[in-house]
């Protein structure tokens, strides 16, 4: 056994430990007003003057003395002899004090009649009848929202003192290239100091990314230095975990100490969190959801103690549709695409892998498991914290099923009043979910035994359930490999496959069967894939000789295709549901022209049936 | 009779007048990825490789082929003379296919050994793993989350493509000084085209603020030709109103044609949209909440059709405090402090002064009204429409009752767990919203003819309800002049009294009688106004010679102040919200040595009895 955690810090215990073992004093930076939406002041903001500083006409008009108004009736109009015309916002003349609306004067040559009087102060702006001068706008701790600064600017406010907290933030790994070039084989983008920046200032910090340093324990210790002595809080993204070049947690406790290493959470648990110079210093782990994590459970309230608080997420409750296992003693995250699928939320969990950052992209949630429980069932209640404003979970539509590249068109062209969610999960498993009322619509190309596509399967698992189905498009699926192999060479070459109950495995447990091989015998049968592309991908990369896949995957990473058949790639959608809106904008995009265009440039689709509705047997 | 409205536009047909008016072709521009957060994409996104590029170990430990694992167990540890040291995004060596975690390896000198076999694939990151070249990683219309710079930069993503709004402001107007200038006698900061800049730029327009115009028509003519030809949608501020000065509607109509002049809103209602080279022009009226009703209800949608649309308000329903009275046929918009007391939401209407900017300061809501209703009974329940996160709202305090300069202070010491709203209603309008349940405490200074402050009248408003007096500190009142009048000069001066229900109006009243001097005798007694600063306002610019006020006010603008009595300025809180966060935060505040040091500084203050805690009789 070589390098281990140090014991896990319950993630319960990081507020506590967080608050008391630094003094944050919270830094600030006078910015000017225009540069101050959603920043926070820092101290409380008076008036530097009163709005308005004399009175003023409320309305256009005339302004009159009240008392000269007395005795006007509609019989006995009054010549008003030293009325004087305003407009909206003309300081009223010295001893006057009412204003008469345009529309109710009478205009006789130079002179204003009116038809009854006024009472004093009528549609007059008084002195400060805003805000008086010395009087607080907003206190301090207050973010400031678009449309005060009209306010403030009229008040006098020209600059204002607002909260920021600077982070310096250290890129470590010999493997890295900047931002902006491509890396080789081996190399990564240096992309989580870039998300790691974006992530605080949006909170209201401000960021120094520093030069990247290779894997080299004084290189590392020399960087941190200086982040330290520029900044508020220092920032190492990666070397946080247990290999052998990871060098952060020692070189902390060289020129600091370590105040926990590992959080019992997933992802993030190798974080540290020390203390150099009397600052916070974070270990930020190099797998990007595990840097995020980190990011939105220690470094949020972090700066959140400074005085820039995150606002909490807005929650909502979601039948979990797939049961998830968790380590009890760990809080688990678990990035998942919530939809109101008729009239209750469900929550779509997505992959748990660490460096799976499109599973952040694809998310508008998140679930946090309890390290009380040993994970979720399927169907339980979970809470749902969302990652989108409210209104944008609302038009998440959710596809359960069969995967095709042709859904991010689809994705694509019903944007942006319908956020489709695409879980690739096979087409069994697609109608299964249909059938439990967890998702809007299921993906499907599954061949039946009487030679049917799609009916005799929703006859079998959805029986008394109507469903109709709307045709994507007919679609060719083949063996994809480097040099154009074709069924007959499968079994003497690596196989990769796709995951039970998709149709792709469905179709080719057929096309063995009839040629009467027996899958056993192919090397790789055992190797599941769930994309088209990935299959693609594993063909490019060598990984494997063959596999089957949809003609636009293997076109796309100029691969040889050797078509096996063509069949009907539908979306099963229960007729309770056509009516949706976003089922209905769904249709709409599939019967688009913009959809046959985008078909036809990713090949291999027939679009003779695109757009057809038929209803379940 | 003069210049009039046009026929105003009902609201409900806005939304079809803009899209149907014009032909919005979006523009875009290309900004490096790193400032792209927030911003929405004009395109979709594809990876520009996979993610990762070639297999990678997942685990720090030993990369191995996993057919060599085979025959491993507890007691025959098996020696692996291939296995290869690994970190956490090393490459996997050619040929091996799976990773051991180093917590399960010996390591023997040079060699390691393990307990168990393990199976292909195993702790590696395949090829495409995250993300296949040439998937969509965001589709278009996608608004970029701060976390997702990351994933974007890791996929190769250098610079985005992103949907912009090209928005010119053109402000109009005499009397106006630029800001950063302080205004001179009858002059006003120009704000609004700030306030403008602010609100469309957080929705993800690009604005530029043109130097402000006079009131000339050939000058605003050609400043509103420039803006049309260099942005999409032209902004002329003020102007559109019916004044002698009001150009805004004829020049539009000069170089392009007027599509509207009036919506039948408050505020908001002078606004104009006109169309000029096919672009969009919007004359925003000058008052600086009619200028961003008109933003939010006719600008952001417009920005919305362009693709670039405002996160719909959350809404919530609340009890309304107080009658709202609207004109049928007029949709009207109504600023309010949104709280929850006890187990429901209250809503307190704001002034609705179109010129009081104070209102949007302070409001976290406002309230929609129906032109087919003709106002809002007192009690009835209400959509409150949020202008804060939801989070936030559920921190609003509400006190309803006395104003004090004091509360502002509370309200910067409560920050940022507290969002305090002060409704200035008079001590007895606020003891009875107590009764009502419509506020979390009452700040009350009621003379009673007993001769006791507070008791007597909630012991007759409040029978049988359980209420605590918290007091803020015993306060000096007093006569404020600017040369030192006292109450026996009263009744030869001009004075400025306070609304009915007021403590400050019921001890004047107290006073009056004591010494016999009638209330009618007093000029000025009916000119009511509301806060304490505000009485001192009046008195500073001349428009009375006298009222009653408390020290600071009369302190803060340099007046004269003539004592006449101290009394005991208490905040009533029901006991059943006692135990509330917010509520003990505030009394918190009150007894904290930070605010008896403000109070010191404001001056007039007793603070023997500051904090101190007394049950209702």
């Amino acid at each position: 056994m070589v390098k281990r955690y140090l014991d896990l810090t319950p993630l319960a215990n990081i507020p506590g430990v967080l608050a008391s073992s630094f003094a944050l004093h919270p830094a600030t930076v006078r910015v000017p007003l225009p540069e101050a939406v959603d920043l926070v002041t820092a101290t409380p903001i008076f008036a530097r003057f009163s709005q308005p500083e004399v009175h003023l006409a409320a309305m256009d008009g005339i302004a009159v003395r009240a008392a000269e108004t007395i005795g006007a009736d509609e019989q006995h109009p009054l010549t008003l002899p030293h009325a004087v015309r305003v407009n909206t916002g003309n300081v009223l003349p010295e001893g006057y004090d009412a204003v008469i609306m345009i529309e109710e004067v009478w205009q006789d040559g130079e002179r204003y009649k009116i038809r009854r009087p006024v009472s004093p102060w009528q549609h007059v702006r008084p002195v400060g009848e805003d805000i008086g001068v010395t009087e607080m706008v907003v206190p301090s701790r207050h973010r400031i929202r678009a449309h005060e600064i009209g306010a403030l600017a009229a008040f006098g406010i020209r600059d204002v003192e607002v909260l920021t907290v600077r982070v310096g933030i250290v890129p470590t790994g010999s493997e890295l290239v900047p931002f902006g070039q491509d890396p080789g084989p081996g190399q990564v983008v240096e992309s989580n100091s870039l998300m790691a920046a974006a992530f605080v200032e949006a909170q209201g910090a401000r960021c120094t990314r520093y030069p990247r340093v290779p894997d080299d324990p004084s290189l590392i210790r020399e960087a941190l230095v200086r982040a330290v002595r520029e900044n508020d809080l220092a920032i190492v993204s990666a070397g946080s975990s247990a290999g052998t070049r990871d060098y952060t947690a020692s070189v902390i406790a060289e020129v600091g100490e370590v105040l926990f290493h590992g959080v019992a959470m997933k992802p993030g648990k190798p974080v540290i969190l020390g203390r150099v110079q009397g600052k916070p210093v974070i270990g930020l782990p190099g797998y990007p959801l595990s840097a995020l994590t980190v990011l939105r459970e220690i470094a949020a309230p972090l700066l959140g103690l400074w005085g820039l608080p995150l606002p909490e997420e807005e929650c909502l409750e979601a039948r979990v549709t797939r049961s998830i296992a968790s380590e009890p003693g760990i809080t688990e995250f678990v990035l998942s695409a919530v939809a109101r699928v008729g009239d209750r939320w469900v929550a779509e969990p997505l992959s748990r892998g660490a460096g799976v950052q499109m599973a952040a992209v694809r998310a508008n949630a998140f679930l946090r498991i309890d390290p009380a429980a040993e994970g979720v069932e399927a169907g339980s209640p979970v809470i749902a914290r969302l990652m989108v404003p409210r209104a944008e979970a609302e038009q998440a539509l959710l596809l359960t099923g069969s995967h095709d590249p042709a859904l991010d068109h689809l994705a694509d062209l019903v944007r942006p009043s319908v956020d489709l969610h695409a879980a690739p999960a096979g087409s069994l498993a697609g109608l299964l979910a249909l059938g439990r009322g967890e998702c809007h619509a299921a993906p499907m190309h599954l061949l039946g035994p009487d030679g049917t596509y799609n009916t005799w399967y929703l006859d079998r698992y959805l029986p008394g359930t109507d469903v109709d189905l709307v045709c994507v498009a007919g679609r060719e699926q083949g063996v994809v490999s480097r040099d154009g192999l074709d069924l007959a060479d499968i079994p003497s070459h690596r196989f990769v496959n796709r995951q039970k109950g998709s149709g792709t495995r469905m179709l080719l447990d057929h096309l063995l069967a009839e040629k009467g091989i027996s899958p056993a015998s192919l090397p790789g049968y055992d190797r599941e894939l769930t994309t088209h592309l990935a299959v693609a991908l594993a063909v490019k990369s060598g990984e494997a000789d063959c596999g089957i896949c949809v003609y636009s995957a293997a076109k796309a990473l100029g691969l040889a295709f050797v078509p096996v058949g063509q069949e009907r790639y539908e979306l099963a959608v229960r007729r309770e549901h056509m009516a949706d809106a976003r089922v209905r904008a769904l249709v709409g995009a599939i019967r688009s022209p913009a959809f046959r265009d985008r078909l036809a440039a990713m090949g291999g689709y027939d679009t003779a049936l695109t757009g057809v509705q038929r209803g379940s047997p």
